[in-house]
């Protein structure tokens, strides 16, 4: 990807830290899924600190992401250095060149021990850190067309394993275990081309699936209810599917069924509804409230939907309290569900890029209720 | 896992916040792995709460882990609640009815923004929020027979995988991208009994293998160096290897023969020198002066080891200046290496179990260069 837009990133963030009188002009971004949107550079273990100061940006790396950041890092002007053991006190070596006496730092990432660590090492520089939140955060929630680019070729991978799943014989999936075919899930995600999962699959048979968060167990899986949730990750950036199918005989299929299509009519109904303009909270009602007029309000406990980009859950979150905006090209899941505990669970989800007057859903997999035979 | 093991810990935690002036003999805990280490519910969304105050437990979920949390919990005292919105405000109106003005939390595992909104809540019932640092995890480094049994069981699916792996032929392998690659890693881990990958493995081919944490590219593999890492994950326990290997005619042999046999002699020398009663600061030094005095000193820039337990890193950092002592039953990773930009890193690692006299090697899988044909 090319430096234009990295440095436009890095403006927009500027000039939002200007704007928005969030009481300070620089900023310490710690998380790395942001350092990454803003460099290039994606370091995986929290150690890393990217610092925005007057026209200067500095990325402070230990020596295992050194060589790594160095040649991953898209923006010229940047000078990426290493610190030894203590990256707080290397970041206080820095700042204290500085006439700067107010320091933002990201106060929803970073640990209370260490805001405290580094509150004192600017005292002593007669400097005041402050918490900044969410500056990076609501940047990232309007996707650019390279990161749409990159979002539609996951959904694409997950299609395409959706697809290869539903061509199973029910007496062929019989034979796998849950984690068996949350594997399969996986390996043809990396055979169609992902990178790999955006999350570790969901595979939830029966009354397993009444747990949205359920991992894979070692069981076999047997006739009825499977809930499939997975996601393929494409040059870094997620996807994220469910679909609830019904594999052979199934004794339960009439409750079942009943569930599943107030369920999809309730997903229809989101979808309909979402474009610019719909607060988050509205549009989770259009959902809440017709399952709730089916009875069914207090299986539904979770909030309809989240964003996804370069995290698999990121902002916006939709949900009941949440009074975001939607904007043109923010990318959002939309995923009512209904469990019922000893039962199972029945969960719909689509990924779509909000548009002015509708959505483009990224997913072409059927929402017709498939019976494996 | 049986009651016991759960009510021990929870015991020798209140023991530790009694005994060792933590100054608050009430603890709540957010960290998932803390929270599964103490009750044996696992929740994977850092959205949970363990309260330990007087005689009562307390476990804050919300409404995606509740049924799972009913299911999975193994105390019979403790009581599972679920939060709606705001986890700080239930936990403020279930600490309202004790009598305790402190109030201890684990300022490590707190972002500071939460921090901050807990304290305001306490403030109201006049009780002090004061940080406490690592008290559950300075209970986890030493592990228990259960503990060992997982682990070791981990370590023998990675020494499946690697005999696997090596037993191809270089023209075979050769077909392999490295995601290909790692993705076969992972695939291979499941069919032997694990639950999947402790982290996403690195397979790292030349010049790529002097990132020490390298992801793996789309690239064919090519003769040369390949190296290495992954772990296993067997009932929520991690194992964690790394052996680099030679794939085909090499152009660069004697340079690279020349390396491989300082960093295996650096491992040989940590493993002789592990045992109880050694400080980490010093088993560091060991392989460090030794890659030192052959010239090598600043190609080697991380720690020796780490701990893994239900974390892949955790307690205790083998490196330069950490001052723990070495107890029996630690369970450590050794790992020196050697990384060269635009040539390539040699890292070998074991998993060990630290014992009075010396140390059990927890694999079987061959430190002998291996060069696949």
């Amino acid at each position: 990807m090319v430096e234009k837009y990295y440095k436009s990133r890095i403006y927009k963030l500027k000039k939002e830290l200007e704007n928005k009188n969030f009481s300070s002009s620089n900023l310490i971004i710690l998380k790395d899924e942001n350092i990454f949107y803003l460099t290039g550079f994606y370091g995986k273990d929290s150690e890393s600190i990217l610092l925005l100061i007057d026209n200067d940006l500095y990325l402070l790396v230990n020596f295992i992401y050194l060589e790594q950041a160095k040649k991953t890092v898209r923006l010229n002007d940047l000078k990426v250095i290493q610190y030894n053991k203590n990256k707080y006190k290397k970041l206080a070596e820095i700042l204290i060149d500085y006439n700067e006496k107010i320091i933002g730092v990201d106060g929803q990432n970073i640990n209370h021990e260490d805001f405290k660590k580094l509150e004192k090492y600017l005292s002593n520089q007669n400097k005041k850190l402050i918490s900044v939140i969410d500056a990076v955060e609501n940047l990232r929630v309007v996707k650019d067309d390279i990161e749409l680019y990159k979002i539609e070729k996951a959904c694409s991978v997950v299609d395409k394993v959706f697809n290869y799943i539903i061509n199973f014989k029910s007496s062929v999936l019989n034979k796998f275990t849950e984690i068996e075919l949350a594997n399969e899930i996986k390996s043809k995600m990396i055979s169609f081309d992902a990178e790999g999962s955006s999350f570790d699959p969901v595979v939830a048979n029966n009354e397993y699936s009444s747990l949205p968060h359920y991992l894979p167990s070692r069981k076999k899986i047997g006739n009825g209810i499977i809930l499939l949730d997975f996601g393929a990750r494409f040059d870094n950036y997620c996807s994220d599917i469910t679909r609830t199918i019904l594999n052979g005989e199934y004794k339960n299929y009439s409750r079942f069924k009943k569930i599943y299509d107030i369920v999809l009519e309730a997903q229809n109904i989101s979808l309909d509804n979402c474009r610019e303009g719909i607060t988050c909270a509205d549009l989770d009602k259009k959902a809440r409230n017709f399952i709730k007029s089916k009875g069914y309000g207090r299986n539904f406990g979770h909030g309809l939907g989240h964003g996804v980009g370069i995290e698999v859950h990121e902002k916006p979150r939709i949900g009941v309290s949440e009074k975001t905006i939607l904007k043109e090209n923010m990318v959002i899941t939309i995923e009512p569900g209904i469990y019922i505990e000893n039962f199972g669970g029945i969960r719909i989800e689509d990924l779509v890029i909000v548009k002015k007057n509708g959505i483009k859903n990224l997913y072409k997999s059927s929402k017709i209720l498939i019976e494996l035979e």
